[in-house]
């Protein structure tokens, strides 16, 4: 690192980048006073500050130590803030930060930037995957329906259910950016945030406590940057083996019913690895649509014999997986038994904290007192591990009420972005602890720094099922690749999208086109969606069916490429779907497409994501590459390719190590 | 007045009352830095301020000098505002601003508060009348169709026009409110301000510029307060003796389409004061509707022989009126001459500034230039007042650019919000210096501080031709009661609403509930709305002009007393429409009542403002009230009375010296 300073003005570089430019005229750290307000409706908040104070910190004073670099910076000669500049592991860089007192709880730091940074990163980021130009709140909440104030599904969710979200609403924030200076750079703090990327010459990062610090590693690519980045957030483990060998199917209904259509599927050449069956614990009807019970226990009535026949399935070649999430259905008994044991949040009037999840309210098991982590631990390995579950969904995580009062003496409004880490946590260890890291899949849509090392796969949320760029099939893919800049490489997301509200039905071809883009994606996984009997299912019709047999083929295929490139996700970080740039980081066009992805090195996907399209335009960064329907080679730029529903945009490098493989592709269609 | 202080708090009380409560714990004085962001589409502005600092200033000095008291606020010892408090006329408290740099472009002011405290004024306010408990940003705009983000209506708007307001939109803000411990607070400056009625302790009044000062004016009771009001901000002349003598017909279409429809609403029975052609100077059809031509010049084409017909109609006991604002349509003979003689508002670039209007431009007429101000008034001294106008539509003023070049030097950001005032005071002048004060009617819809002493009446709008709360014609009702509350007695409102868009249709039952209404105001006058063809008109059918005509005779059987009150308004300031705490200061219902009001001291009207009503709910304060159409009396409190169209909820006093009169108005009908 490299301190320069003049008694007006100080810069931080650090290997060629500078990350801080600081003068009296020009401050990059300010310090504030607010008072928030958070209301919450389910999951759905409405967050406002009032800001009292915003200081600038012109002075400052240096100081160089041994190990580290002081800078002490004052209002009036009275030091508020101190800098403990040091170089840590693998060369990063941490500027550590000390509050002469607790008078001030809002912070703004400016990163410098030039003009030409591209930003990525920031969690589940739905909307946009370059980041420059906007704010981004940082903050788990539900996404929203719709998420663009200017569709008609996003109104009616606001005015209905104050759920229409914006562009930034996301299950899954995260502080930590990377820059097309090939940094990134990590805010530590779980308080609320905002990076604001709007400005020229500085990025400003705010949030709402004195953060404990700010991380920046750098390397000359961006893989060693993601080896680096994930060396520090820790990497998702490698998948289960028995993942590749088909769709994992969404059903709900019953232990006959579910393999019944899993015997429909196969019949028709669907290759299925799992059956996914969310209401294993029972059903609950509510406006909103067909819901779950909410009492993490196998349910007979609903699943006779699953206790037998899970394990008659598994032999079979079929996983079955459940689904479970933090909280507890009043009344219930795993409610009554996280009750006596004292292990729920409670309500400052000392009342257990039950919170509204739509026409049914749930007790929050308090994740910071260390008995109610081993008390959820023991439920997941009791009632689902040792019943055999495969895996599961691990849902929500994004409810903390900022009012309760939790056993360790934090508040609230601080533990809520981390919940969804403390959520992964446990699901993590509870099958760690059982052995079983390397067979049991689970999956969150809700994530937070330190995510990364917990949980093996990220699925896209609650996509409706339409075509809206904001919420519908489109925003998957920005949504995986800010997801990859973030450290999760590992992403899917319902095929067919989930919510179905507000007159969104799926169509046919919003399926069909689904279900083609998730067969290059490491995990193929249907949905029914909320409201199955107003969306188009895959055994709806022959041809729904054939479609998907076809995908499962080719999904199937690339088995041997998928492990190769998961298993380098788990190795060192490099994420299995990568922006353009991870690989053509000279073409500045790359920086700025988010409807496409690599997958891996050798293989690019441009998923259509509009209806009625019988070609589809798209951009090849230089190289050769062999389109997979037809083995037509192109060299690069901007195409229109045919594109019928069943023949995705799918390409190639033609140099590739496994093009062997990729020259089969067009045999399983 | 009356400061009392220690060494940590100062206390600034007058007559009883504490505005001011400082300390170094809480203070009330704050500075700051903010960039803004002003994005102006067809008047509708997108407003966003980046805040860099806000800094608390805690300590001061006092220092007691023989005509006022100097407080000095500081920053760790460095004097950075002074308040300058002195006693002014009619007892009024002064505390004007002194800042020790021009480092600042921010400050926030916190009025002392009680939480029983109610709030009225700022302006036309559409949405709320008591103010308490929400912010009010104030500067002049479009209103904005459908003012509420909940309605369909609104959503539409803004995603096609950008135009959907809200509650705040207001084409006539002002940076002065009334509390109910009866004393008016006002903020001098023209600068973007926000008055935050939300705090329990405090008012907290924004502004984005260091204001001349802070006025106080106290009485002990609402009618002494208005007339302390108004001394200061001056008040509304009489209106011209024709006005009462009926409605003023908004017609357009030709100088026979006009003398047919005075003859066909005369034989109908209804009375006509004035008919108000706005397409006198020329039409323009645009996607929007029906709109003008701009250039304030009689058009032969449109009105053949008017310039003789004028004459003969007022002869016949009809005025003619007319219609312009303060735009010229570019490219035609009035933008060619201000062009010609260097009075349009520039561009950065020294090039001629044309605003958008909504699919044609127009040049800005530079008020601040006073050859500007005396060619204008001598186009409508010249082009209205010699052609024989009795009167006109002074509409608009809202759009001043906030990046245009003013002859003044002065920021348009500073001038923008000063424009309606600006464009009163040449109304006004020019009729003044024309002689005709008494016998000209003109109206505005925007406004600003100082307009009072300038214009006529207001009137309240382009409402929506609907039921909506925020937009409709309920909207009008709390529109009159704060712009009197603001100085403005006189308001009056289109009949049946004038915005047609996004579905909206006037029907017969709107029309007549508006008709009825308006006769129970100080000005009867119709309009077609911006798409005539699909609004119920009144001569669309013989209920409707039967209604009409009834209506007419109820109001003009009114004139001695719409006189005296008019008179009132002109001579102490006490408004015509007033709100029913004025004369009932005891009750507090009265406070939060909207929809109600007293025309003068006797009469109480309840306007039904929702489709489909037989019977209506409403408050009477306690006295003997006189019901209108059945001589039934009511002592006070809530009840519902029958409400058939044609027979609004009107009250009388039975006290009241005018009873006489009163007790003919069934006979109108």
């Amino acid at each position: 690192m490299d301190i320069k300073h003049s008694t007006s003005e100080f810069q931080i570089s650090h290997q060629g980048r500078t990350i801080i430019a600081h003068s009296h005229n020009r401050p990059a750290f300010y310090l504030g006073r607010g008072d928030a307000t958070f209301n919450m409706y389910r999951g759905n908040f409405d967050i406002a500050d009032y800001l009292t104070e915003r200081l600038a910190l012109r002075q400052f004073s240096i100081q160089e130590n041994s190990d580290n670099t002081r800078i002490d910076l004052s209002i009036e000669g009275t030091t508020q803030l101190s800098l403990i500049v040091t170089s840590t592991a693998q060369g990063r860089l941490k500027i550590a930060f000390e509050a002469a007192s607790d008078d001030y709880n809002r912070i703004w730091l400016r990163v410098d930037a030039k003009p030409s940074d591209n930003i990525y990163g920031c969690g589940a980021q739905l909307s946009h995957f370059n980041l420059r130009g906007k704010d981004f709140p940082l903050w788990t909440s539900e996404p929203g329906v719709g998420r663009n104030k200017e569709t008609y599904t996003t109104w009616q969710a606001d005015v209905n259910d104050k759920a229409g979200g914006d562009y930034y609403t996301t299950n899954y924030p995260q502080p930590t950016f990377i820059s097309s200076q090939k940094y990134f750079c990590h805010l530590q703090t779980t308080a609320w945030a905002n990076f604001d990327f709007r400005h020229d010459q500085f990025h400003e990062l705010q949030c709402w406590e004195i953060p404990e610090y700010l991380l920046f590693g750098m390397e000359d690519n961006y893989i060693d940057l993601m080896e680096n980045f994930s060396d520090f957030f820790g990497r998702q483990p490698e998948l289960p083996e028995w993942v590749y060998n088909g769709i994992i199917l969404g059903i709900q209904g019953g232990t006959d019913f579910t393999v019944e259509r899993v015997e429909q599927a196969r019949k028709a050449g669907i290759k299925v690895s799992a059956a996914w069956c969310q209401d294993w614990q029972g059903i609950k009807f509510t406006s909103f649509g067909k819901r779950l019970q909410w009492n993490w226990q196998w349910n007979p009535e609903v699943y006779p014999d699953l206790d037998k026949r899970i394990h008659e399935l598994k032999e079979d070649g079929i996983r079955f997986l459940g689904y479970i999430n933090p909280y507890v259905l009043q009344d219930y008994p795993l409610y009554n038994e996280a009750k006596e044991l004292g292990l729920l949040a409670k309500k400052i009037d000392g009342s257990d904290y039950v919170v509204d999840f739509g026409e049914f309210d749930c007790g929050v098991v308090d994740f910071t007192n260390p008995e109610g982590e081993r008390w959820y631990k023991e439920v997941i390995k009791r009632e689902m591990i040792d019943f055999g579950l495969d895996g599961w969904m691990a849902d929500f995580g994004e409810y903390l009420p900022t009012d309760c009062v939790l056993h360790n003496g934090k508040s609230a409004e601080l533990e809520h972005n981390d919940w969804p880490r403390r959520w992964a946590k446990i699901n993590h260890e509870a099958i760690a602890e059982s052995g079983k890291t390397d067979d049991i899949l689970f999956f969150m849509r809700a994530g937070y720094t330190g995510i990364q090392g917990y949980c093996h796969t990220l699925w896209a949320g609650d996509q409706s099922v339409d075509w809206s760029m904001d919420d519908g099939l489109a925003s998957v893919i920005p949504g995986a690749l800010s997801t990859a800049m973030t450290g999760n490489g590992i992403h899917h997301s319902d095929i067919g999208g989930y919510t179905t509200l507000h007159g969104n039905k799926r169509d046919q071809e919003l399926l069909l086109r689904w279900t083609e883009m998730a067969a290059f994606t490491p995990i193929m996984r249907s949905h029914e969606g909320n409201r199955p009997n107003d969306n188009h299912q895959y055994f709806d019709d022959p041809a729904s069916m054939a479609h998907l047999a076809s995908m499962t083929r080719v999904y199937t295929h690339l088995k041997p490429y998928l492990k190769q490139i998961v298993a380098q996700n788990a190795g060192k970080g490099t994420p299995v779907q990568r922006p353009l740039f991870m690989h053509y980081e000279q073409d500045e066009t790359c920086y700025d497409i988010q409807y496409q992805y690599l997958l891996g090195p050798d293989i690019l996907v441009a998923p259509v994501h509009q209806a009625k399209q019988s070609e589809w335009e798209l951009y090849l960064p230089k190289d050769e590459w062999v389109h997979a329907w037809t083995g037509e080679v192109f060299l690069g730029g901007w195409i229109t390719i045919a594109a019928p529903i069943g023949k995705p945009p799918v390409f190639y490098r033609k140099a590739s190590k496994h093009s062997a493989l990729f020259d089969g592709l067009v045999a399983q269609l």
